[in-house]
């Protein structure tokens, strides 16, 4: 019987700025990435995206960024890695406060934006996101790609391999880069099928025809670009049709 | 036997910018009042300064402020209570979390500046104040003075009364305006003798010259004012010539 | 024959959060009140405004706040004058400076939100703002209230009188608070007919009944609130259909 | 004659915190470059820092930076170029209205930090600070190295090169990295004697004990090490001595 989770990024707004459909989309994942202040997120909003996951049952985990909500996160900064441990740790402590208030817990951890893309390639920023989950609480799981350097400086930790239904890949296995033609898949149908592969056979189709294994546990949907809640609806529908069960990992 | 406990604001710098000297001083107290990000203090000068604390026996207290770095947290800012509420528990979570990486915990709540004293007339503020608290973890004491809305609204928490001896007291046992001559008291044996008398009798002479009682369980001492180290110091002799036992009182 | 301004915030989105729609609005209005990156707006921001204000001939304005992305610079903080004259002059001429990068230039200063609400009433905050106009540019006009603080700390400066088509009067001709019932006229109809009163006939009528004296050169029409742009445009409409002349200002 | 300008970074401090001597250094430098808020620095110091320069006929140029007060703008950050050059034209603005409302007004522009070394070797980011130069006032110099990717981008734009009396230079004209030994020198009598040398003949004895040829028109002095003030007044008292006249290059 094939299990998969659906993660997806919540609680990016700041202040008065609104960003993505936080409350349909929990109708829609079982594992929210909430931020937690540094690209996004406030306390006040961070309490109210807890509370609502809690409701619902979703799980929460703490979605870690480079100090810069100007940036978004979406740049990389080179955060010397002591700065960036005491940084995330600083996050994720943060974020299990306020969920724990709201009768929840941090459950996983996964990096934002530019820290992920860092933290896939870059053994130095990968370790010291790795130090801080190890600092705080070595049996938190870290959420990245099947292909990542988080896998190998995680000694001790446990890392999960997620996937993204909308996104081509690479017969290596890598996502094609979001500035070559088709690496984002628009077609609902075409992204439907690719989720259920995914999640029952545990593999994609590359661009070159080729399969390629994934075996991942966890498949990341958007939430922040138009269409992106029904497309979401449209994967969750997909796999509970195709029997899959949907189910946090952590 | 007389029991007081010292506390001072530590870990006040921010990124390149120093504050202090925080080693020197927690050769001195017996609680550090760590700041938490929004004021001053980032995770970084967070982590060595628990580190420090940690390794000298001393107890840390989140030191919770307004998100005001420019303004180090000593402009009052109308903040609505929850969203206050949430600024708060963010910060004693960060630091907890923080604090516990390096073996401590944060072990009490002093809000900073500002904040201090809005929580000390508006029963609103000190009710958000109260609410994190009581959200995160009941059991932290709340540290304020001895006439403060703090204890008006803090059903089911610990509110523990500080004393401040180098400030002068008005008859009705309030502090005397910094904007008014006098309110600050520099003379080194002066400053002792009062610390002596607020620990080992529990009162102070007010500016009138009458005693009144404060019943004070910790003592403030400042640490970034020029001579504040040897100011602390010569408190903490005379106290413990006095045969006063320091000890936190968390 | 009457002539007024119609004046709107602009530029309020801060890097990928977006608020209101500007470009709707420009076809509107004829003064930007553009955000300076204190409460909202960023450089880029900030240029794009000033960029397609330019191409549409619409007058530029600096709408400067506290510094408080966090509160939209919404919360009154307790700014000392010299510190808020010094922020007030560094936003003016940041946007000024982008403004001339695009071939427009600052024509007049606004205050945003909380400031603006505290310059209409505490004469400390609202020299502050005037002193930073005196310095910058002595020339540029200050959009305030008819009851205004601003207008007693002016000495050498112009003051421009705005008012609000939609908001409801108090007999003695200011604003009815936000946290009144009917403080805010929603019908369509109703606001474009008062915005009419205020521009051919220089009045308003008050909650009571009674006719007041407004003598606006000035009118505010928002653009965050859902049906703002539509609620603009009919007000735009019905001035153009009166005969009133739409004209800036400055 | 000789002819050689002395620049040393102002205004370097943030609200409560202080980095630098800024009055001494004063009274040493012939340009001021002024931190313009974006890694230090804010308004209020600003205009101190202003006031005092143009009291003392110190000429002010805009420090431009990343935007990021954490890293003190010294963590490279991958901005997009039309965002920096927009970040770039807020700060050189920001910083000329308030050299103006003091008397100055901003004379030259130079980087900061890691925007410095990356403008060095980058031509994208080097063309946004270029362009940022351009529309704001393209009569403003650029201070760089003798050997920069600025120069390459700064069509229409004045390029100044700057040395540096205290760092150990490669055969090649570069600076030698910090983290070599022997990057930095600290010998007072040997600084002061490569300075005169700087400015008298135009060339520096490289760490293979070959002349190069720098004929740099400014020469840079720390302000933020411990004798940084010491130092710098060796250089010029060297340099008087030696007959050469100092004066700012814009």
């Amino acid at each position: 019987m094939a299990v998969i989770d659906i993660n997806a990024d919540l609680g990016e707004g700041f202040g008065i700025w609104e960003l993505g459909d936080d409350l349909a989309l929990l109708d829609v994942i079982t594992s929210a990435n909430v931020a937690c202040g540094f690209h996004a997120g406030d306390p006040s909003i961070m309490r109210r995206v807890c509370a609502a996951a809690v409701e619902r049952g979703v799980t929460i985990g703490a979605q870690v960024s480079y100090r810069d909500l100007a940036g978004f996160g979406r740049r990389e900064i080179d955060v010397p890695a002591p700065e960036l441990t005491a940084e995330v740790l600083y996050q994720i402590a943060a974020l299990d406060g306020i969920a724990r208030a709201e009768g929840g817990r941090v459950a996983y951890v996964k990096p934002h934006g530019a820290l992920y893309n860092r933290a896939v390639r870059d053994t130095e920023q990968a370790g010291a996101v790795a130090e801080a989950v190890r600092a705080y609480d070595p049996s938190l799981p870290l959420l990245t790609l099947g292909d990542s350097a988080l896998r190998d400086v995680a000694d001790g930790l446990t890392v999960v391999t997620e996937c993204f239904a909308d996104r081509a890949y690479t017969p290596s296995g890598r996502l094609v880069s979001r500035r070559e033609p088709g690496a984002v898949i628009h077609d609902r149908d075409t992204v439907a099928r690719r989720a259920v592969q995914m999640a029952t056979e545990g593999t994609v189709t590359a661009v070159d025809g080729g399969e390629i294994v994934l075996n991942a546990r966890s498949m990341c949907v958007h939430g922040d670009t138009p269409g992106a809640v029904e497309l979401a609806r449209s994967v969750r529908s997909a796999l509970t049709e195709a029997g899959v069960v949907l189910e946090s990992f952590a």
